[in-house]
């Protein structure tokens, strides 16, 4: 039986990071899931005014300030992407690449979810299209494999994914020069549509088509109703109530993910609240 | 008339400031009714642990954080309370002391009321009970005064009583000396009923019984309900959405005065929605 943590958070932006010091100073067993960086959003803001308390500082400046706090609170960032969570009523099973984590609650603050879904996205859900590369390598065995990605650091996972496919087209939504094995056809293109009948046959991009097995589309995050399956939402936010509590027992929200305003302050707010009501919950547990 | 304000912050606590700083950034014409202290209970947090970015600071030292914070942005605290606050419709106005403030939109962040209202409090209020010795003075030109006061900066209205009624019973509810004119009899007991007819007869303390026309209690803050006629509450709190509107239009709230848990980075959260949201009101109504 793996571990169990008490509560797992999933995301290190101040929601998370509010959360992990409650949880820290409440002697709970807890991870955090998310980024060294913190938050590439607050990396990138130039000047912050309205964090009550810090003044003329700008967002990396900021960022330091909660790396530093983590660091004197002894609290580190796990640094692994969270692809699936199940309820699985006494506990959540974290499918986390090809482990997986046991928490009796969880606090998901991943931030709000830039990219919209592509059209037929959601329609081949689990028939073609995937969100983990590795997890599903094995499936795609001499196919062939399309990968939309939007950040550089999924270069590994698709060198990996080109030892095990027969072909691997690869499209890069990313600025940064694209570094893979010379194997992987990158396709300087925009997708526009996943089509098929049963399963997926092709991506429609904009200039042409690209016949394909399979497509992974490698996101910041993915969405929220998508990493936990019966989750509910308010349009594009996980619906809480004031005590951050989403309709499913033992899972909470915080930040960015729950509605605007999208504030700093707001979210490391609501990381306090989610975080002192998954210990009132984790504690009722207990007693059980 | 009065200038009328876009924003009236009453608090200057996490919740109050926090609504501030959004306040100034946009540009807005706002007042903050507080304490230049900023919060009693932060002056006299021990050490303040989950307040993300602020590490091994006590509360005083935060407090000097936010401080500056305000001076930086030109922001400034107005030390005088509020009394009461109307709904005119398309404002507020405020009852201060002696003057009357006007505002589109206010923002409640007063904190919990510690002090529970004593019996007969709320039967008797406007009829020989009230919470500002100085507005209605001329109603008690050579009568008899009691006065429960929980602050030593109370002393001075005592004193200015003292020179209109007849006579003062003062019971100081404060552990500092008290220093008042020797003419204010000094009750060093503890308040127990307010008993009356038509209007207020009587204060019975824990030892005893005080003949008297009028009782002025001066806490600390009066509890929202007092302050704002006709705003809804949930037990002891200001009832709010999930962006801090109150059952009152144009009337926001923000801090502890809205519930647990009672922490600063959860009030300043708040007061930058509660901020926000009267900000988006106030710019509706002008474009009415």
């Amino acid at each position: 039986m793996s571990l169990r943590y008490d509560i797992a958070i999933i995301g290190s932006g101040p929601a998370g990071l509010s959360a992990a010091l409650n949880a820290k100073i409440r002697n709970k067993k807890f991870i955090v899931f998310g980024n060294k960086d913190i938050s590439n959003k607050l990396m990138k803001a130039e000047k912050v005014s309205n964090y009550l308390g810090f003044y003329g500082k700008s967002g990396a400046e900021i960022r330091d300030e909660f790396a530093n706090h983590l660091e004197v609170m002894d609290i580190s960032i796990t640094e692994e992407k969270v692809n699936n969570i199940y309820s699985m009523g006494e506990y959540f099973a974290l499918a986390v690449n090809e482990k997986m984590y046991e928490a009796t609650s969880i606090i998901l603050a991943t931030g709000v979810n830039s990219g919209k879904a592509f059209k037929g996205e959601e329609k081949f859900l689990g028939r073609g299209v995937g969100y983990c590369a590795t997890c599903d390598a094995p499936l795609y065995k001499n196919k062939v494999v399309t990968i939309i990605a939007y950040h550089k650091k999924e270069e590994d996972e698709v060198n990996f994914i080109a030892t095990v496919a027969s072909k691997v087209y690869y499209l890069p939504m990313y600025k940064e020069k694209v570094e893979v094995d010379s194997v992987v056809e990158i396709i300087y293109d925009i997708p526009v549509e996943i089509v098929g009948d049963e399963k997926v046959s092709k991506l429609v991009v904009k200039n042409g088509e690209l016949i394909t097995d399979g497509i992974f589309i490698l996101r910041d995050s993915i969405s929220p109703g998508q990493l936990v399956p019966g989750l509910k939402m308010d349009e594009n936010h996980v619906q809480v109530d004031r005590r951050m509590k989403t309709n499913l027992d033992g899972c909470f929200a915080a930040g960015d993910i729950v509605g605007v305003p999208y504030q700093y302050i707001k979210s490391a707010g609501e990381g306090n609240i989610a975080a002192l009501s998954a210990i009132a919950y984790v504690d009722a547990q207990k007693r059980r």
